[in-house]
């Protein structure tokens, strides 16, 4: 076995992750940072094995079912990848071409798409306290289906994003971030600014800010989350950032300047999202099946919106980044001033520099995915990586 | 081998089954009571060896094509669980991204579609005289196609439901039945009431009753058809039924109460279905594009099904089961009280209390697909299972 | 291994595609003699070997991607045949279901969806100056995406039909001819009419003529063009015709008759399109986003084309042809006389009489896209059919 993949066991054998063995992933704060860990290892021994033209299928034959309950290009092809590296077939679960209309209940579908299902993966973004819930019932009820002998093995969820967190891409995120960095040990006081930024397109999910501060405060930074008043993120999530912080010699502040949030930042990441506020009152409207009231919402929304059209990464902002070439993230597609839009997230000359770095950031998250079934499917995953090098099966021929 | 599959094997070599290598799945009355056994036997088969961790993989590549004129959840998974469990990439024939609008017949479809299908599964149960025919015209299709050089293998079909029968839910819930009376020997004598109830949705299809009277009555149960005046099933399907029970030392009788029927019954199946009548008036308004007369024929039949409100599946009707407790099966999703709609098939507390059984019914179908397809596939299914278990590659590495 | 094998792995061996590896497929015209040589040669190859039941999976893992900007059933299948064959999963990029509205670009989109990507298959056909230059993009990006290592490979584009050319259907078209005629050295000399029909829908690409006088004036053939005054096709297409006739020895014509175009004809190609011009001004007015101008246009289209029901491929033209039995090739569906129209491109007797021709001739597509794969994909390809054939792994067990 070569040097480096040997590196990626040792680490493995060093850490406690037993508890994600037929287990699941939701958030990342209900993680151990050794289980964080974990995902990461894998995530890059997978790569690495590919990159070697090593088969990582772990499974002769199963499904992957996905259920996005919103539009999605990359966590669907990241999903799709990673389930094909294991060996999975994707199976789409679209409610549209489904009896779920019909009235069969969460617990009922849940066991019916099952029966050979290894991961269940779902995006349920849109309205505040649904998404989640949603993918706890599903577990429910899969784990009683197994349990009771209806299902041969329990599929494992994982969280595709939800209304309180988007795990994968947060990993991916800090995953590209470790990597441009040479480590998780050289992070320690970098300062890392999550702001708000405008965007002229209405009600972007919270669980990217929310996810990121959740999981980048674990690593000793100082983390910054700045927005315009109002666009506040769900208090239990900055509770999450605090403790975080703390546990890990980091710093958590909050900021309503986009200025001081990138002043001597080594790390921004600007984007837009809804306000907490307006995201409960959109679920309580939904909840009513008053669209006429969500209409209304969103104008007054974009109107709120439009008066912070400053809120933008350019090219002066970046100058007062460290050394003036803080890395900056996006989990794309960005809204990029004169290309998508007129006035949005980020000048084209910032976007433009960081495209390569920003294609990077992306790439992770399928292998992400992938470590996560892996770490939820098999007992001794170091020992697997290990037979798999020996077993040397080539990806291509 | 293990004692347990070296059995199943055992009780295919006593079956005489060698016209289904190459052949197709349409009806459960078209198959010998060999047959229809030895489909049992390899989908109890390919599940114990999937709970072993036992690929059953028969195929390095193929497709298997599907075809849903319906909208579908659990047919549709299981369909794509079974081809995947053979080693075949499901590939959806969506008429909606095809060109078949462009006027291309059904004998020209089937042979574009099949070129490395091995596989062909086909829902189309919405209009009487129509579906099943369409079923045959593909295999006629692809048969041509086969003889003529055109396709290297003749494709198997299997009815994933017409307007007669549902042979893969049948089966699925005939083997359920097996299992839980421990053995068709157990069943002679036995009844099974299949009965209408009500339901607030229009127009569910006859192929459920149809196929539980065709299948049901050959292993010598007394099989009672339970509904109000005016619901009758097609009159092939209960010649098929009294010609079955005779053979088989059961019987096939009519009523047209659910408290008859249910009286000291066995196994209960209380479900709704359209009238045959009313389903051949719409299969003609539709043959004549005339939708307002399908709007005004459906409005009427709301009507009609609202009279009959008290045909449901109460706990007061199951206390008079056999020993009030009677096996309750539904093809799922049900109609039930107070849940998916105010009025329906069930009451909720009788539904909820059947409903582990109810997933385990349902859960057989993958297997009895699988089974369809390995029978039609293999020349020697006794020999592939023994040199699968022999082979012993692992399902999950 | 059998001579039949050894046989096609000789052939390939005095080919030089070497340029093949790692490159894309976009027009015939832009390969040599030998690299299409090559991928008829693979492509026989592969097909031998399916039917002598070896696998030809060179993949573990791998995605291929399509993207249909059009319609299709033959061409969908033919590419998930392909893919499968050799190994590669088909992931569909749905633009509906993805945020590809969101304003990415395509450089975006294309690497996202690429990373654990070996092909990619793209149709897009429908305005001119624009398919062709969309896949130009895609492979410019992930080509961009590879050297800047976000992609751990380049997948290789398959053009599955553009503005200018459909290699695919062409190649199959192309292959169905040699193995009809015996080989490519009995086509010298050989007539072959692309005529323009009638048919009822407007709008048809022009992809499949132009594709054909590229393609088919390689051969040493007479390739007759004929089409009514003002349905000319594009004039660079017509050159290129031109040019390689001159190169092997045949020749390039233009005719405004039919009748003369099938006279002593041993190869006839009739099949409807809409004229270049008509097609660029569509694209001007989609440009515009006129769609008002569009309606217009085709329903002037629909009237000019009215104006020529008088070409079809009658049983008296096709009596004037060689012996009066020349090879009908058509890509389908057609617009056949009283069955998918009441005036088509063919009378119902001709279409019948070459039903299994016709079916053969799609038969090729899989094949041929399956050796545009292998050939991108393989360094040695001879070398790798030999370890496939030495391997001797069963498709079907």
């Amino acid at each position: 076995m070569d040097a480096k993949l040997q590196g990626f066991i040792d680490k493995l054998n060093k850490l406690n992750f037993k508890e994600m063995y037929e287990n699941d992933f939701f958030l990342t704060w209900e993680k151990t940072d050794d289980e964080i860990e974990a995902v990461f290892t894998v995530a890059d021994a997978l790569r690495h094995m590919r990159e070697n033209n090593i088969s990582t299928k772990i499974f002769e034959s199963g499904l992957g079912i996905s259920l996005f309950r919103d539009n999605s290009t990359r966590t669907r092809f990241s999903f799709a990848s990673a389930c094909n590296l294991l060996g999975l077939e994707v199976q789409d679960l679209d409610e549209k071409k489904s009896q779920i209309a019909h009235g069969e209940t969460v617990r009922e579908t849940a066991n019916m798409i099952s029966f050979m299902a290894d991961v269940i993966g779902i995006r349920d973004d849109m309205y505040i306290g649904k998404g989640n819930k949603y993918m706890h019932d599903v577990v429910n009820a899969v784990t009683e289906g197994h349990r009771d002998g209806v299902l041969e093995q329990k599929p494992t969820l994982v969280n595709l994003q939800c209304d309180i967190d988007h795990p994968t891409q947060c990993m991916a995120d800090m995953l590209h971030i470790i990597h441009e960095f040479g480590g998780a040990e050289n992070l320690k006081g970098k300062k890392l600014a999550m702001s708000w930024a405008y965007s002229p397109s209405y009600g972007k999910p919270l669980s990217v800010p929310q996810g990121v501060i959740g999981l980048m405060t674990r690593f000793g930074m100082d983390v910054v989350l700045a927005h315009p008043e109002g666009y506040d993120v769900m208090p239990e999530c900055e509770e999450v950032a605090r403790k975080n912080a703390k546990a890990s010699g980091g710093s958590f502040t909050k900021t309503s300047s986009m200025a001081e949030a990138f002043k001597d930042a080594d790390i921004v990441y600007p984007k837009s999202w809804a306000p907490f506020a307006a995201m409960e009152k959109r679920t309580d409207l939904y909840g009513e099946g008053d669209f006429d009231g969500i209409d209304k919402l969103e104008k007054e929304l974009l109107a709120q919106n439009a008066e912070h059209k400053d809120w933008c990464c350019t090219e002066e902002l970046m100058k007062t980044t460290k050394d003036g070439k803080a890395l900056y993230l996006h989990c794309l597609p960005a809204d990029i001033n004169d290309v998508s839009c007129k006035d949005g997230e980020v000048e084209a000359s910032v976007f433009d520099r960081y495209r390569v770095p920003l294609y990077k950031e992306a790439s992770f998250k399928p292998y992400i995915i992938a470590a996560m079934i892996f770490l939820a499917k098999e007992k001794d995953p170091a020992a697997v990586l290990k037979a798999l090098a020996e077993r040397g099966t080539a990806r291509h021929f």
